[in-house]
Order: structure tokens, then C-alpha cells, then sequence
């Protein structure tokens, strides 16, 4: 748990189930903040607000990022698709959080999700945001209860953390810590934040600076995880920057920057595959590992078609070294073409929705590895003979790396999903989300 | 079976199973011929071939249209990603048939589909394609056999026809015929022809014509199917006009072109709905229709992210009424703009990979039925309290048409689909493709 903020999980009576449902985030000192949000035109109500509130601490409209003390979330309802009525849900579960700690309600930040179309229990959030307030702690197990009150069908609840050393303005180095905390199963594909995430951080940064690093990480992880090709209304991530370890704030492009980008991307990383291996009836982790794209982009988006490939998700379900499905799903993938990305001034997952190419790729140079077997190398004329039984017993595990050289250039890319099964069919046949 | 081709099909033992796995399709007189291909970067050889062979026929390298005697196709194997090997295997097989039906090479069109990966067995196919030369016959059963030889986990073969009359120009109207095969089953998806379907008329068009007419009903009707979103390296749509009917050519924007489109797009959305119904384990088809959009782009586009969504297909297997994903899919759709198409001068399915952008959709305009129950009423604040069994009731039929309003404008568009199941998840896990 990072310095600077206190935390905790609640059971507000939102679930039928009886499990926990509610949490608060809260940095009493105030934190830089950062986010990025569903491009999907059905936002939820909480996506909105919180946008809006970023805007007016920032003044900026669609930066996504500003201050905020709080971070409010439930589950088991995702106010989405409520109208009206939902937006003035949500403003008054802000109301409640506002007058529960004492804090503006621009500075308050919504996370949601859930069942879609139904309304929150207002009588029951506000009881509940009353309780957990009087109730919040600063060591790990606090922010661990966030977690498991940010739960719906996840089988575990999801946490990661490292620390860095930041090379300080002054000449003094300071150790800052970055952990972060996911839910995130169905309905979780590209395109964006993918999922409900909150990253803390005790090192000083403006809020600018911050999205500069969030977005970057956000599209090499959060950005490459599908599950089942779904984008929630209501995936949000949001990293919030307390300062309290007292290093310098961050500048843009400085070394102290570049290391907190880093720390930031690992723990996203590590989040986005905890994630898939959790996808809804997943037994197996599926990596896809790109290297000698035209550039990143292509790498990415080639990595991203082969783990959302139902074709290859369910080929790896069954242990088959089917590589004619992987290349199948690799020539398939369109990129946002960085040109047009570079010109257009645009971050790589907003711009992937307005333009986008075929990726290079030529048939003849790609080689492709499956568990370690090579078993497609183009420059020898394409298909290999090799070892099914091996390549079959290798699939065999928790976790299944697909690798593509594409021997065109320099650009690398991964993405994360995982296999598709009966499971995911049955859960999502029989459960109303 | 139209005037002027003659037609059968043959096992020649390329599938192991015994089953008919080679066809052909003969004009003898010629015909105008005009094509959609896969856009998959992994484009098998037959793809490649066919496209030459257009435009050597026609002299326009990307038009996609030419002249042709003669349609071959094989199934079990589907030549794609063999390399050099593979180019060269389908040029002896165009030689086969320029051998045993004395025509020029150039004037053979490929089809191939089955395993990837694999070679064709060249000594088969060219005894089978002597012995099936000889036995060509001229009526309806002739071209049942060929779409019973394209088959591989097609549960039917498929075929559909209509006949139009043709206002001539002479003011002796003609009636035509327009018949189609088609084949197809998973690795079905948007994003072009998507599948083999071979269509034939005795209409007379000039090959650029008849092209003009393929393109906007493969966009209303192919292009908008999807079983599992993957694209295959081999889809192929090939239409024959040999003329046979007497009837004039149909000129561009003539009565007769356009009754002719309208006959070509009732074949086309007959046999696209047949593929939906029999994708890889589903059990329903799923009919999305989309109107009020903001343009048919839109509509079109929306339609597609309905059916294509694991959750909305999950949803229909289970017969739960779950508006929310049906919502959360629309809002994830992305279009391409018909402002970009017009000025780039492409067809949309071509333009769609190059420039896209999020749909126009206000989630406080939109309506949503569920097998004729509206169950969400933006305008009236959105979600509804509705009849859930008797919704569930109406699901549980062979057919479910999901009915979206988007109350922004004229647009429409219509999308084909089917259910997911356990059974999609067992035939790919199990059977190497």
C-alpha cells in the first residue's frame, strides 16, 4: 500500500449474495489523477461523471485526467443504460461520499460494474459509504478489501505492486511504491481501459504527466487483453499520485519519469495477465509474443488478432498445434497506422477506431512457434514437420506462449487472452450480466 | 440451373473421408465473371491465382472482374499458406483443367478450402478432374453435386435461386435465372466473402457490370455474416453471367441492372442465411436489424457488432432476454464513414479495414426488441419491465430477430448470425482445420 492513502472494502447489501459490494479509496492529502475510460457510446454513468469531474479539476475537458481524493466503486449493479435517472444515481452516491469525508464532489471519482439497466440501491450505498468511512486503514489488507468488493464473477481477486527507485531533481534518490488492483472477467477486449482498475502511487507527478505515462502503458497491457471480444460499458482504469513518499514530482521525459512509467507498465501488465488467466471459463493463459513487425502497432495488433481468435482459443483448449489458425487470424489483423496516429496527435487505442490498415505481412518471411516448437518458418517454404506429440504435451500447461517473427522490421508487441471453453458457454448462457 | 453452364462434382480423394471433394463449373460459350476475395494477408493460392487470372482476362490488375470458361474447386485441402509449393500445385491444377476441357489457363477460376497447411495431391485431382470432365451434365442436379463437393463441416449443402424478368431493351423482356451454391461453416465473418459461394446467371453483363452489382449485395449480405469472427485465407465469391438466357446485356444503371442487383442480393442474403444457420454448433440463427440509424453504414455496422458478440450469441443459446450485452455491443460497433468511402472511391467492405470511426448512437434514442418485445425504450428513460418468460418463450425457436432503433435517422441494415454453444467449442478444440 503506497503512502498517502487509506482504503477499505465493504458489504453494502448490493449483491444479492451477500458479499462485498462497496469500496473507498481515499488520499486525505489529495493526488494527482489519471484515467483512461470505455470508448463504447453506452458509458455507464459512473464513466461520465467521473470524466466530467476530472474535467473540472483539470480544466480540460478530454484530457482524463486532474485531482481527486476519492475513488468510490460498487458491484452487482453497473448503472449503465439507466438514462437520467442513473446520472442522478450516480451524482448522489458522490453526494453521500462528499458528505461522508468531507470532500468536494469534483474531487470524488466513480468505478461501477455489474448487472446493466438496473438501479443503485441508493438507501443502501449511502448506509454502506457511511460505515466504511468511519472504517478505513493504510496497511495492504485495506486495499486488498477494495479488491474483493471490486469482484463480480472473478474466481480471485486481483493485485500487483512494485517499488522503484525514482533519481531525484536534488540529487537524492527516493524509493516510490506502485500497486494496483483489477476485477475483470467477460466482456473484456482491445480498445481500451478493458476492465475496472485502480493503480496508487506514492510518487509526485502533475496530472498531466501521469496520463503522459498511463496511456503508453495502458496500450502495451490493458489495451492487448481479450477475453471474449466484449467492450464493457463501463471498463475504467484510474492511477492516482499522492506524493507521499516525498520524492520530486516527475517531469515530463526525465529519467525519474521514465522509471515510473516503467513501474507503472509492469504492474499494469502483471494486472492484464492475472486477467486473463481469469477470463470467464479459462483454463489456460494464452501469450502471443510479436516480434519483427513493420513497427509496434503492427506487432500489437497481430498479437491482439491471434489471442482473439476463437478459432485459436479453442485449438488451444484442445492442445492442437494449429498454426494454420494462428496465421489465419494474424493475417487478419488492421493497425492503426502510426503515420496517421502521429499526425492526428492521438494516443494508439484512441485512434485505433478511426484509422485503421491491414498489417504488413508477408507470408513467405513469417515463422511461427507454438509452446517453443517451431512449427511455420516461411523463409523454408512455410509449413514444417514436426513433433505433434511434443508440441501437444508443451500446450499442456497453465500457460500457452504463441510467438511470430515476421521478419520485417523492428516492431515488438504481446497480448493476453486465454482459451475458449465449454465453461465460458455455460457461465454466459445461464448468467444475466 | 441456368442457360449455358454445365456442371458436377466428384471424389477425387483428397478429403480421407470418402466424400465428393472436387466440382466443376463450365461455361462453355464463356461468361462475364466477377469476384470478391478474402482480404486475409495469408490469401491461400487459388485466391491468388483466381485474381490473376481476372485480370489477365480483363486487363484491370485490381478490378476483380474478367472473363471465365470454367469454375474449379477442391475441398479437404485448402492450398493457403504453402508457399511457392502452392502457387505452383494450383497452376498444374489450372492445367489439369485447360488439358481436359481445352480451354486457356487464364480462363479458369480456383476455389479451394479444408485443411491449411497441406498440399494438394496433384495426382488425384488431375485424374479426377479427366474423369469428372466427361461426365458434366446441365441440370439441377449437376450443380447440387458441386456445392455437395464444396462441403467440409457443412452440416447441408446450399443452394437457392430465383428468376427475374428483365426488361430488355429492345421491349421484349427476358427472364433470367440467378442460381447460387455455397458453403460454410466457422471462420466465417465480416470483412468480405467471407466463405465459397458460387452464383450463376444467364443474364448477359459485361464483367465491369456485373462487378458493380456483386459489390453492394455481397456488402448488404455477406459481409454482414458472422459465426465466429475469424476471416478465412481462402473466401471466395465468384459470379458467372454466360448470357444464355437471349436476354440483352444489362447496361450500368439500367431497369436491368437493377432488377438484376435485386435478384443477385436475394440470392446472396439466402444463401448468407444459410451459412449463419449452420455455423459450427449453433442452433439458432440470429437475425439482427438495425433502422433509424444515421446512415446504413452505421446500421450495417451496428448489426454486425450485435451478432458478432460472444456474449449476445451466448445470451441467445440460453434464451435470456439480456438487453444490456445487445446495448454494450452496439455501443462498441465501429463504422466506416461514407464520407471517407466516396472520396476514397472504394466499396465499403474494401474502405472498412482502412478508415473507420465509432458509430453515431444516443443511448437515450435507442430501442431494443427482443423476438418482437421491446425491451428498451430510450425516449421512455430505457430499461422496461417486461414479460421475462413470455420473452424467453418467444426466444426458443430456430430463429431470433433482435430489432434495434437508433431514432437518429434513415439508416438500415441488417446482420446474420448465430447462437454460441458447447457444441462450437468441442468441434474446434477436436477437429484440426
Amino acid at each position: 500500500m503506497p503512502r498517502g492513502f487509506r482504503a477499505g472494502g465493504w458489504t453494502a447489501g448490493i449483491k444479492a449474495s451477500g458479499r462485498p459490494d462497496l469500496g473507498l479509496v481515499v488520499a486525505p492529502q489529495g493526488a494527482s489523477a489519471a484515467a483512461v475510460f470505455t470508448p463504447n457510446a453506452f458509458a455507464a454513468a459512473p464513466v461520465k461523471l467521473s470524466r466530467a469531474n476530472l474535467a473540472a479539476t483539470s480544466g480540460e475537458p478530454l484530457g482524463g485526467y486532474g485531482y481527486a481524493n476519492v475513488i468510490v466503486s460498487t458491484s452487482g449493479s453497473a448503472n449503465a443504460a439507466t438514462g437520467a435517472d442513473g446520472a442522478a444515481d450516480q451524482a448522489r452516491v458522490g453526494a453521500f461520499v462528499s458528505d461522508a469525508l468531507g470532500v468536494e464532489q469534483p474531487r470524488v471519482l466513480h468505478l461501477s460494474t455489474g448487472i446493466i439497466g438496473t438501479r443503485l440501491p441508493l438507501d443502501k450505498v449511502e448506509r454502506g459509504i457511511q460505515a466504511l468511512a468511519a472504517q478505513l486503514g493504510d496497511d495492504d489488507g485495506s486495499l486488498a478489501s477494495v479488491a474483493e468488493a471490486l469482484r463480480t464473477t472473478d474466481s480471485v481477486a486481483k493485485i500487483a505492486s512494485t517499488t522503484v527507485v525514482l533519481p531525484a531533481d536534488d540529487g537524492e534518490p527516493a524509493t516510490v511504491t506502485v500497486t494496483g488492483i483489477a476485477k475483470g472477467v467477460g466482456m473484456i477486449h482491445p480498445n481500451m481501459a478493458t476492465m475496472l482498475s485502480i493503480v496508487l502511487t506514492d510518487a509526485a507527478a502533475p496530472p498531466d504527466v501521469l496520463w503522459s505515462l498511463l496511456r503508453p502503458a495502458a496500450a502495451r497491457t490493458w489495451d492487448q487483453l481479450s477475453v471474449d471480444g466484449d467492450t464493457s460499458t463501463n471498463d475504467t482504469v484510474f492511477v492516482l499520485a499522492s506524493g507521499a513518499s516525498g520524492a520530486a514530482p516527475v517531469r515530463a521525459g526525465s529519467p525519474g519519469a521514465v522509471a515510473l512509467g516503467a513501474a507503472l507498465e509492469a504492474v499494469a501488465r502483471d494486472l492484464a495477465r492475472q486477467q486473463a488467466a481469469d477470463g470467464e471459463g479459462a483454463t489456460i493463459l494464452i501469450t502471443t509474443s510479436v516480434r519483427g513487425a513493420h513497427d509496434d502497432a503492427d506487432a500489437r495488433a497481430i498479437a491482439r488478432a491471434v489471442v482473439s481468435s476463437s478459432l485459436v482459443k479453442a485449438a488451444a483448449h484442445g492442445k492442437d498445434p494449429n498454426w494454420g489458425r494462428i496465421a489465419g487470424a494474424a493475417g487478419n489483423a488492421v493497425t492503426a497506422s502510426e503515420a496517421v496516429l502521429g499526425a492526428a496527435g492521438l494516443a494508439p487505442a484512441d485512434a485505433a477506431a478511426r484509422a485503421s490498415q491491414p498489417v504488413s505481412l508477408d507470408p513467405d518471411r513469417l515463422r511461427i512457434w507454438i509452446a517453443g516448437h517451431l512449427v511455420f518458418d516461411g523463409p523454408q517454404g512455410g509449413p514444417l514437420q514436426f513433433d505433434r506429440g511434443a508440441a501437444r504435451a508443451a500446450m499442456d500447461a497453465p500457460e500457452l506462449l504463441i510467438e511470430l517473427d515476421l521478419g520485417l522490421g523492428d516492431g515488438v508487441g504481446e497480448a493476453f487472452g486465454c482459451d475458449l471453453t465449454q465453461e465460458y458457454v455455460i457461465e454466459n448462457s445461464e448468467y444475466t450480466t
